[in-house]
């Protein structure tokens, strides 16, 4: 799996690293029960704060997408609470969908955009 | 236009108000050439740093939803680069699918989210 880290971007580093990680998981570059690198090793590839690393790990946690074994350490499992998993996605949604509303992207061009990614995953 | 902070969110403050204040344009709670509130105003109202409000409003600015006049202020102004726009959201709903597809969403819930979303701005 490739971690790309936009230094110049407004998006904390550790929510990239999050999303590039669970970008990873749906794209199954990274599988179920497969571990992720441990946080002094990510830190130090990618060229970030290991506290950095910890904050996306906990997050993603959190998140249900990995649990932290004391032996192991972080390994993919996710948690198939699909109703909250909706829910949050219908939150999510709506502000990447006003965002295009409000620059005059219609309907049809989500869902054709939906279509386009979801070729990505087979 | 009600702005709502959750203060106990991962997501930055600024990201928020940035968030909160698309969502008005898109269901036309605030439109094309009204003025948002002065940055002190703003700040004072929801209870936060003038700075961040700066910052949601520079951010705003850079994304093409306002403009900043040096005599009225955050004036809404939508930039109508489509290609851009188009660009930025399949970048987004790239990471909220992936999201969703780790969790067994599946194409068609999302387009029936896309739908249910795009009711609420008719």
């Amino acid at each position: 799996m490739i971690i790309e880290i936009d230094f110049n971007s407004d998006e904390a580093i550790y929510m990239q690293l999050r999303n590039q990680i669970i970008l990873g998981i749906a794209t199954s570059s990274i599988q179920e029960g497969e571990v992720l690198p441990s946080v002094r090793q990510l830190a130090q590839t990618v060229g970030i704060n290991m506290h950095t690393v910890n904050k996306a790990y906990t997050v993603l946690k959190q998140e249900g997408f990995i649990q932290l074994d004391r032996r192991k350490g972080a390994v993919i499992a996710l948690d198939a609470d699909k109703i909250k998993a909706a829910a949050e996605m219908k939150r999510q949604l709506r502000i990447v969908l006003a965002r295009g509303h409000c620059k005059q992207i219609s309907r049809e061009e989500v869902h054709a955009l939906v279509d386009e990614i979801f070729e990505e995953y087979s």
